[in-house]
């Protein structure tokens, strides 16, 4: 085994890189980790531009090679560490030996790229990064074209949304907005905007969701502010047949989402 | 403000029941600990056998005022708890002053009661106890007659399954049992099964559940065991259009349960 770059825990580099974990570091900077092989690549492959990447110098598998190739291929500076000094740096318990730098892009509403009849999902004032994690991810399984997320209370790249979204936040398309420029903005482009509220007549499976179509999010304990209190956003009930009355945000999104793509799926064989 | 019945983090009561938020000494005891006034609303009356309650001192709010009630009328002692003692006792952040202690019901598959076309979600080898909180909390939502938890790698019973199941965790409804088991016997019910595969040919909105029906949910790591490799399991497939090559469980949960409930309901209506 060749001697790692990096053997000590408190070399500068790793110790710099290290603090990207505060999310005040991180605005500073517009820098952000991603943690794993896996998610690494994904972040790469989806345009996220490297800076440098730590590897651990015990790191092996498949998923590891693919990832040290790609970085090579990107001229992405790899530094092997000791695992001892790879640990300080490392979150979590799912860590597989690697973690990028990378320098995050913050995307404004006009540089979205939509389809003619985009599905869309804004997600506004969410507190959890777990549930944005694993709403990117569904909205990336359902085929969403855009992303908006809306006055966030959390920071898009936390590493714990980074990982419930198994990269699925670095895709292309996500924007950030004010809730007010996100509905005037979607609104100017047609698009038709729906909301859950525990109050409305019509199912969610009785709106029509196959033209150009947004489902609006809202937080966990607070739902969506009055932004979207307007006859431009229609209101769909989902059915709670149990003691609870509500979902999760992130399993909302999932029936929603889902939804909309059964819809346009259909259509799209008639 | 009358004085605690409880003043010392030492107080060996408070000290057995802080000890119940180890996973060995609930199944020493066969109890548990309920965090919150609305989850120990719940609790009590999905059926739970309240042993004790430790209240805040310093708590106060309408749900906390309904829980109350609910304790006395039910003869369940409440002990008054100074705020410093309270959160040695107390789980996380979303703490607002009352902690249940309850006798834990273990069901078996013979003591489930089934509709006549019952819709069941079958959750094996679940390893974060927030993915099957979050499942047996869409699983209410979405009306499910009966829920089957397969050699769970992780206490039904843990604070953060209770917390993210908002409660529904004491539905009356679940049972625990090997997957052999909950095989044969939704076989023997004549049940159909359905299980989400990679390379499945038919859409999950094609396949029909408004029947008596079996979801089957796999571990997030390693999927379904062999023991659903049988031709009685009708094979489905969720459209992924993504990098990502497969949903977070809870979100595959969401919308298959979802989808389940769209189609009965449907069939309800002609």
């Amino acid at each position: 085994m060749p001697e790692p770059a990096i053997s000590s825990r408190h070399n500068p580099r790793l110790k710099l890189a290290a603090k990207l974990r505060e999310s005040r570091q991180r605005r500073a900077t517009g820098r952000l980790l991603v943690d794993g092989a896996r998610e690494s690549l994904r972040a790469l492959e989806a345009g996220v531009e490297g800076v440098e990447a730590f590897v651990d110098v015990e790191a092996a598998g498949d998923r590891v090679s693919e990832a040290l190739e790609e970085l090579q291929r990107r001229g992405v500076p790899i530094l092997t560490t000791s695992h001892a000094a790879f640990e300080k740096l490392a979150f979590g318990e799912r860590v597989d030996g690697v973690v990028l730098v990378a320098q995050a892009k913050q995307r404004t509403l006009d540089q979205l790229k939509l389809s003619s009849e985009p599905l869309i999902v804004v997600i506004e004032g969410v507190e959890k990064p777990g549930n944005l994690g694993a709403i990117l991810r569904t909205a990336d399984g359902a085929g969403v074209d855009g992303v908006i997320v809306v006055d966030p209370r959390v920071d898009l790249f936390n590493p714990n949304a980074i990982r419930a979204s198994v990269g699925a936040v670095f895709r292309a398309n996500i924007a950030v907005a004010t809730a007010h420029e996100a509905r005037k903005w979607l609104q100017s482009k047609e698009v038709s905007l729906f909301a859950t509220r525990p109050k409305a007549k019509r199912l969610y499976t009785e709106a029509d969701m196959r033209g150009a179509a947004a489902l609006i999010l809202g937080s966990e304990a607070e739902g969506l502010s009055p932004a979207w209190d307007s006859s431009s956003v229609q209101a769909i009930a989902l059915p709670m047949l149990g003691i609870a009355d509500s979902l999760n945000v992130s399993a909302a999104a999932a029936v929603l989402l889902y939804e909309a793509r059964r819809q346009r799926l259909i259509a799209s064989e008639t």
